[in-house]
């Protein structure tokens, strides 16, 4: 029976129970989004003790299935106010699976300034008091801490000083099978992890029993003829293999989506210097990796290994919208530059989208000029020394906004926008204004149909039929964000059909059931309502569901507006 | 046929018109409040062109009928998103009523960096380059440079630094009949007028035709007979004449509802020290005022020329609920460090309740040690300097409390929780909670029947009668801020019946009306309704009408909580 850890951190008790009934059909976003609107009142403080913080694998995680291990993390979010799920490699989730653990819930506040490690094994979980040389300290190095006192094979969840700070972009970040970092990235989880003290969750899963196949035959078949649809196609096959998610750099400047300038334009001159065929080829000239999984078990390996000048390990995980914040959004045409302050944004543990954004708030206040590669490395410092700038930058774009008096901020439910101007692809404007978690494209991919032409092709400049296109991949990425599944199967089974049956028999033969389609588009609406039902109780309406007013201007070089009524983007949520 | 103005500041454009039609019956927060409602898109940015700022002075401003010099200024609050009306003193409403202008209208938003000032005559208003050396002036200083430049008698509507810098805790400040400071305080107005880059607004009445009385001698008659309730009732005749509204310090020490060390009790050991009656033998002792009025034909005088120890004016306006946040709140054992910070919020131009609770935030946060005057004062100065910290103050507590990730920030609607304990005094606590201005004790200060037994008395450490009087106060505040009135005089006309009749009549008198008390109800009711649907179009809800959760701890001495049901507060606003 799969066990539910709940972890009081005001009690320092720690409760080992079976998964309760009402959460036991669920997995990763679907079991956190549901828990945390049952659970946590959605009025509370969210840096306060009636805050609660969960973690859960997919359906699939801890199987053979490729690309099955992401884990979830959900929380009331201290960015947003509102409910949200937060998903990551790294190899925090099989280990989870293989202990026959469908949950860990972090409760409670403790008294008192010092931090915790938790500790989970077969056993259960303890509270620890935190190696006193990691507090302060960066990611890279506070997991090479822990993995020399737990074990150089635990699994690590950690924050870093922005989490201890409990800024609101602070992150949670998760050792990769290198231990380098993967982030559970936006709406500030780190921060709900820094008021709760836990410095870091440390899982050892030996002894673990491992996943039980219902249907092993079954199971392989389905899984081999997923794989091949993986394979097959040219995004996840081609594309994100060879240059990863940065492939997009050039794509979006050439279709006039790349937000330039704070928002800007959509296009510019210097696109392709940061671009994915540059990035690759630098990678290769340093003797790098230009593809690489962030879980045991991914196929498309979309992330690399990025090596500084002197071929030294500086980042991985180095994804599109980081550049493109850095690269096009605050003009700085100067990839080492940008991949010194990804590294840092995850050593320090900070969202880099929500925190690259700022960056260009940041020039938009006058606070460094635009496109200074060297004045950006220099304002980011500032995070890690905890100094009242380095906390405006650690809030957020809308924070900064808000202290620099600016009304030129891309944000959404105080959430930042990424990196596909909402004007110039318009379905994935559409799922900013109305994901329940803040400004996210992986809520309801629309770039994919608009841009890529997977999935059919909508028009991106055009508003006809965008209000369908964002509730369906809304819908649909809630359910694959509950099966463990990275986020990108979705280009593959969107176009290929057996690829998607494949993923459903999948569950059936693991779990002994016999769902259909209809049933994961079910799923997905149960936990859009869900989430949405929390954000109502919150105090979110149709009028959250807004873009900023500012893009009512014109949007280089095809001029185009967001221009969706009030009524238009109301029916996205109408099912 | 009184006109309305309207100041473009985008086209540089003035039109004068006369009052449209939907607006004739209204004056004071009763026009600034539906015209809001009524112009400004409720989901637009506060500091974008889209909102509008609005000055009215009310029905009988302008007239001898004691302490009616009040100005209401209206505009979507920066600093909680919603509805705002923040009222204030000074010379500047009188001259508006006398030259039959009923509103000043600042719309749109100019290109580039300049300042302007806004002059506005008989003849009109016009748009001026602001003169280079106020710019980042102080608000004392910079009032006597306007007045060399535009005469000595001209009426004066400023903003400071943090104005400048479009901070939310900025307020509009007033030149006083003595050319000293009266501030439009709450809600950050002040970053609505310096996104509009008005630096200043001088109002000169030469020529003004004065006021007409429809019925001079009932006039007459209802004047003497409001007066005599003014001077006769103990509160507007005595206490506040004597020692001005700092007289609640030990009378909330004494209740135990004079918040201490952000919010912790409800008593302390050192609140005599800055209390009403030790200030005004200081101010005795150093020759200053203890009694005066903030505006021509004030009979109340609860303010006072407060001096320094070399017996020069330090400050005025020297409010209960300043001297509380800093004094007991913040822990300052010392008059004259609260004396300076509070002169230094007026000339840098922020609220000083928002800021002054800010500073108690600030020691929460550990940035200086509680009770420190020269830390408190140092930290205070950065606000004029610019600098991130200062920024941080100048935004307010909830800014502050985000940054450094606190959850004890005592807020509601991101605005301070004024001078009197939720617990402890729970009919301001319901105001608080359900007002559509964030906290504010002003909206319905209940403080007056559950402490000062004004109106009749209401158990304050109960719940029993608290919904009906939070109820009521708003209904009858949102009249009287029509008025153009003190809210003091309601004091007066809770306990004396004929001062109310008094007050009606002179309405009447001067417009020929026969209103009723019913239909004073009845105007109450319909802005209450009017500011509330604003602050639902721009996504409030019920949930918004909560005490942070911190106040679920017992405050000492009587150990009281804040124990309303989500049900029971959502009762104030069911009529």
């Amino acid at each position: 029976m799969p066990k539910f850890i709940r972890i009081d951190m005001g009690a320092k008790a720690v409760k080992i129970e079976e998964c309760p009934e009402k959460y036991a059909g669920l997995a990763g976003r679907g079991l956190t989004s549901i828990f945390v609107a049952d659970e946590v009142k959605p009025t509370c403080h969210p840096l306060g003790k009636n805050n609660k913080l969960i973690f859960a694998p997919g359906y699939l995680t801890g199987t053979s299935a490729a690309n099955s291990g992401r884990l979830s993390c959900g929380a009331k979010s201290p960015l947003t106010g509102g409910i949200k799920e937060s998903n990551t490699g790294g190899t925090f989730a099989q280990r989870m699976s293989k202990m026959d653990i469908k949950a860990l819930v972090f409760e409670g506040l403790p008294e008192g300034d010092g931090f915790y490690v938790v500790k989970v094994t077969m056993d259960g979980a303890t509270i620890e008091e935190a190696p006193a040389e990691i507090i302060g300290m960066g990611n890279y190095e506070a997991i090479k801490v822990l993995q020399a006192k737990y074990g150089p094979k635990v699994g690590v969840a950690i924050i870093g000083p922005a989490g201890e700070m409990r800024l609101t972009a602070a992150n949670i970040s998760f050792a990769d099978p290198q231990s380098n970092i993967r982030s559970a990235g936006r709406g500030g989880l780190g921060a709900v992890m820094g008021a709760k003290k836990i410095k870091a969750v440390v899982i050892d899963d030996t002894g673990a029993p491992g996943v039980t196949i219902a249907n092993p035959e079954a199971f392989k078949d389905a899984s081999k003829r997923f794989t091949n649809a993986l394979t097959t196609h040219p995004v996840t096959g081609q594309a994100l293999p060879k240059y990863g998610t940065n492939i997009l750099i050039n794509i979006l400047n050439e279709a006039g989506g790349l937000p330039t300038k704070n928002f800007r334009t959509g296009r510019n001159e210097w696109a392709n210097n940061v671009g994915g065929e540059t990035m690759a080829a630098v990678i290769e000239s340093r003797k790098g990796k230009t593809t690489h999984g962030c879980h045991a078990g991914c196929i498309i390996r979309c992330s690399q290994h990025y090596n500084d000048k002197d071929e030294k390990y500086l980042t991985s995980g180095f994804e599109y919208e980081t550049i493109w914040a850095l690269g096009a959004n605050a003009c700085v045409d100067d990839l080492d530059a940008i991949a010194y302050a990804d590294r840092e944004f995850d050593d320090v543990g900070v969202d880099s989208i929500e925190t690259a954004v700022t960056v260009g708030v940041a020039m938009e206040a006058g606070i460094i000029p635009w496109g200074d590669a060297k004045a950006m490395l220099n304002l980011i410092l500032e995070i890690r020394k905890g100094t009242p700038l380095g906390r405006i930058l650690g809030s957020g774009a809308g924070a900064l906004g808000q202290m620099y008096g600016l009304s030129r901020v891309p944000t959404v439910k105080n959430q930042a926008i990424p990196a596909y101007d909402p004007r110039a692809v318009k379905g994935v404007g559409l799922t900013y204004a109305t994901t329940p978690m803040g400004a996210d494209h992986t809520a309801g991919y629309a770039v994919a149909t608009n841009i890529l032409k997977v999935g059919g092709f909508v028009d991106p400049l055009g508003k006809e039929g965008q209000v369908e296109l964002s509730r369906n991949l809304q819908i649909a990425t809630a359910a694959v964000d509950s099966t463990g599944m990275c986020l990108f199967i979705a280009f593959a089974i969107l176009d290929i059909a057996d690829g998607f049956n494949a993923l459903v028999e999948m569950i059936n033969a693991r779990y002994n059931l016999s769902l259909t389609g209809d049933d994961v588009v079910a799923l997905g609406k149960t936990i859009l309502k869900a989430e949405r039902g929390f954000n109502e109780r919150a105090g979110f309406t149709k009028a959250h569901d807004r873009l900023p007013e500012f893009f009512e201007e014109p949007c280089a070089p095809h001029n185009v507006t967001w221009d969706f009524t009030d009524e238009e983007i109301d029916e996205v949520f109408n099912f």
